[in-house]
C-alpha cells in the first residue's frame, strides 16, 4: 500500500539517462526577436541577473549593433561565474567576426538551416552540398579561431535528416568532437513519443545522435507551435540530451519557445538531484518580463499566472482550507508566491466561513470559530448569490467587501451597545460600495 | 531523399492504436470554476454555438442552480445534435437527482476522488472502502435510473492505483461495462512517457485500463500545473484513449486544462483523419473569451497569439516573404487569421523593402520594385534604427509610420512638381508624429 499524503510522499522520478543536464538562456536572443519587443540593453542586464539568481548556466546573445554590444560588457562588467555568456552568429566569417571581436566570449551558436525550405527558398542557395560546404567552412573558422562551437541545426524537424543532416553533422563532429549539436524544432513540428517517425520524433533523433553519431552535447531548442515545446525539451533530457535552450514565459519568434519556468518546476519538484536551481525569482521575473516587455500573463498560466494559487470554488477551496495538499500541486513559496482563497459565484459555504473568521479574528484579534451553519453565514452568502443571479456582477468579492459584509451582519447588527454614530456607519458602508 | 518544399509535403502521422477519437468540453464547466470568472447563461450558449461550430462530440455543465439550468435549456432549444449536453455530479443521490430532473441529458460524470489526501483531508472519509462503497453506490443509482456514465476517477495521478484505484475499477466495470473512465490529473502531475512508475505515467495509466481491465471508453482529463497538459492529452490519444476533457484557451482552475485548440490543430495539422474539425472560429473563440470573460491572451500563445502569423526579425521575415513555408508552421486562414509582416528593431532592410513595395503599390495603384540598395531605403532605415538606438521606441514601426517614411523620402522629397503646399506637408506629418 502507498500513501501520498504531503508532498514529501511523492516520489521522485529519475531521468532514464541519469546525465548531468544543464539549461541554456535564449530569453537575451530569441526574446529579444519577438514581435513587439524591444529589449533595452538595461533589460538584459536585468535578465541576466535573473539568471544567474537562479544559477542558469549558459546564454546566447547577438552582437550585431552597437546596443548589443553595450549589453554584453555590462554582463561582464559584473565578474559573474554563471551563467556563460555566449555569441550567436550565421554560418559567415562576417559574422563569427563579430562574435570574435567582443573580449571573454569563447563559445558561439552557428545557425545552419537544413530544411530544404530554408536552404533553397530562404537562402536560395543552389544545392543541399553548397549548404553544408558553407556550414563546414563556418565551424572549421570558429575553431580555428579558437572559439568553442554550438551548431544550430534550424528547422530539423522538417528537414532530410538521414540523407542529408545525419551525414552532415558526422563531418561536423570531425572537426569539433565537443561542439553542441543543437536540434532546432523551429516550426515546432517536433512530437514527443518515442515510437514516431523522421523527422519529427525528438526521441528518435536524440537516440541517433547520441549513439550512431557519438555526439556528446545535444541541446534541443523547442518552438512552441503545437504547444508541446515544453514536453519536447523534457523528451530531450529524457532521451539523453544534456542541454535545453529556453526562455522566460516562452518569449519568441510567433508562439515562442519553450518556457524556462515551466522546466525548472519540473526539474526541481519532480525529478531527483535539482537541488541546483534556485526557484524563488520566478514571480519577480513574471512581474518584471510583463511590466518591462508588454507580454501580458493569462491568470491560468502555469507557474507564473495569478490563479495558480487562488481557490474558488466550493470543492476545491474547502479542500485546500483542510489541507494545501488537496489542490495544489507545490508550495506556494517555491515560486515566490503566496496563497489566495477567494470568494465568488463558485464558492460554497465553507469558503465563506474560512474567510469570515479571517475578518473577525483580523477586527477583533482573537481566535473565533464560527459554526457552518450560522444563520448570519448563510444571510451573506444569499446576498452574494443575487448579485450573481441578477448578472449584476463579473468578479470575485474583494477582501474589503468581505470586510463589509462581516461588519454588517457580525458586528453592527448583533452589538446595540456599540453600534456606531449613522455617520460613521454610512461613511464605513460608502467606502466598501461598488460591487 | 525526401523533400518537404510545401504542407502538402509533410507526412501526417497516424495514431498508434488507430482508434477512433472525440473531444468533450469542459470549458462550460471547469472554465466555469475559474477563480474570477463569472460565466453568464449567454457566455455558455455562445460557447456551445462555437463548439458546435467545431463539432465537438460532447459538454458537460453543472446543474445546481437555476442559471446553470438555464443555459442547459437554452442549448437544447438549439436542437444541434452535436455537442451532446451532459451532466456533472459528486457522488451523491442528491446531485444525481439534479440531473435526473433536467430532460434531455442522458449522460453523467460522477466524481470519484481517489487519492488518499482527497478520501481522508478533503472528504473526511473514515476509509478507502467507504469511499468505495459510496462511488459504487452512485454509479449503480445512476446506472438504475437509466443515465449512461462516466466515471470521474479524481488526483489519479497522486493515488494508489495497484491497490485500491484499478481494484475499484473493476467493480465499476462490473455495473457498467461502457462507462468512461476519466483519468483526471487534478494536479498536473502526470507525464507523457511511457516508461514512468505509477501513479505519474499516463502511458502505462491508459495501457492498464484498456488491456488488463478491458475498460472501452477511456478520456483524460489533465490540468496545467507543471504545463504538460496538453502533451499528456495527446499521451492519452497515442496510447489508447478515446476521448480527451479539455477547455478553450486553457480556462479552468488555477494553471487551467489542457487547450482545446492545441490538440485541434495537432489533429486536424498533423494526424491522419482528421477533417472532422473545423477550425476555422478559434480565432473568433479567442476573442470571445478574451473580452467577454476576461481572459489575457499572451502574444505568444500557440494558436491564438498575436503574433503567431507576425513576422518581425531579419532572418525570419525574408524567409517569409519568400515563401511562407520557410517560417510559418500552418496555413493563418486555418485558424481564421492573417498574416503580419512587421517593421521592429530586429528588422533587416529586406523586410522595410517589402513593406515601402506594399505601401507604394497601394498609394499609386501599381507594382514597384526596388532595388535593396535603394539609398531611400537605408535612410529609412537608418530613422528607424535611430529610434531604437536612443531608447526612445518600445513599439513597432506601424504601417501609418512607414506610410509617412514612404511618402517623405518616395513620393515628396524627389517629386518637385508633386510637392505639396507646406501646409498640406506639416499636416500629414504632424499627424504620424508621435513615435
Amino acid at each position: 500500500m502507498k500513501v501520498y499524503s504531503d508532498y514529501d510522499d511523492l516520489p521522485k522520478i529519475k531521468l532514464p539517462h541519469n546525465q548531468e543536464v544543464f539549461i541554456s538562456d535564449s530569453t537575451i536572443r530569441d526574446g529579444s526577436q519577438m514581435p513587439g519587443i524591444v529589449m533595452k540593453p538595461s533589460h538584459k542586464l536585468q535578465i541576466y541577473e535573473y539568471l544567474h539568481e537562479i544559477g542558469i548556466e549558459k546564454l546566447e546573445t547577438f552582437v550585431f549593433n552597437e546596443r548589443d554590444r553595450k549589453a554584453v560588457y555590462e554582463m561582464f562588467d559584473r565578474g559573474y561565474e554563471k551563467p556563460e555568456i555566449t555569441g550567436w552568429a550565421r554560418s559567415s566569417e562576417k559574422d563569427i567576426d563579430m562574435v570574435l571581436d567582443v573580449d571573454g566570449i569563447e563559445e558561439t551558436g552557428l545557425l545552419m538551416s537544413v530544411s530544404d525550405s530554408h536552404i533553397f527558398d530562404k537562402m536560395g542557395l543552389p544545392s543541399r552540398e553548397a549548404a553544408e560546404e558553407k556550414y563546414l567552412n563556418a565551424i572549421q573558422y570558429a575553431v580555428d579561431h579558437g572559439l568553442r562551437t554550438r551548431v544550430h541545426i534550424e528547422d530539423m524537424t522538417r528537414a532530410d535528416n538521414y540523407n542529408f543532416v545525419y551525414p552532415m553533422i558526422e563531418k561536423i563532429l570531425e572537426i569539433d568532437p565537443e561542439t553542441t549539436v543543437r536540434v532546432c524544432d523551429t516550426l515546432g513540428y517536433g512530437v514527443p513519443f518515442p515510437d514516431v517517425d523522421e523527422p519529427y520524433g525528438l526521441p528518435s533523433m536524440i537516440n541517433h545522435l547520441k549513439n550512431e553519431l557519438g555526439a556528446i552535447n545535444i541541446e534541443t531548442h523547442i518552438h512552441d507551435d503545437f504547444g508541446l515545446s515544453l514536453a519536447n525539451s523534457l523528451a530531450g533530457y529524457w532521451y539523453g540530451a544534456n542541454w535545453s535552450s529556453l526562455t522566460f514565459l516562452g518569449v519568441g519568434e510567433r508562439a515562442g519557445n519553450a518556457e524556462m519556468e515551466k522546466l525548472l518546476l519540473f526539474l526541481s519538484q519532480r525529478v531527483e538531484g535539482f537541488e541546483k536551481y534556485n526557484l524563488e525569482p520566478i514571480a519577480d521575473i513574471a512581474n518584471f518580463i510583463e511590466k518591462e516587455l508588454d507580454i501580458r500573463i493569462p491568470k491560468n498560466k502555469a507557474v507564473v499566472g495569478k490563479n495558480i494559487f487562488a481557490h474558488e470554488s466550493g470543492i476545491h477551496s474547502s479542500g485546500v482550507i483542510k489541507n494545501p495538499f488537496t489542490y495544489e500541486p507545490f508550495k506556494p513559496e517555491t515560486v515566490g508566491r503566496e496563497r489566495e482563497i477567494l470568494v465568488g459565484e463558485s464558492s460554497g459555504v465553507g469558503v465563506l466561513r474560512h474567510k469570515v473568521q479571517e475578518v473577525l479574528n483580523e477586527l477583533m484579534d482573537v481566535n473565533t470559530e464560527i459554526d457552518k451553519n450560522d444563520p448570519r453565514l448563510k444571510k451573506i452568502q444569499s446576498e452574494i448569490q443575487s448579485l450573481y443571479d441578477n448578472e449584476q456582477r463579473q468578479s470575485c468579492i474583494s477582501d474589503e467587501e468581505i470586510r463589509s459584509y462581516v461588519q454588517k451582519y457580525f458586528l453592527y447588527e448583533p452589538l446595540v451597545k456599540n453600534k456606531p454614530s449613522k455617520k460613521e456607519y454610512y461613511k464605513e458602508n460608502d467606502e466598501n460600495r461598488g460591487y
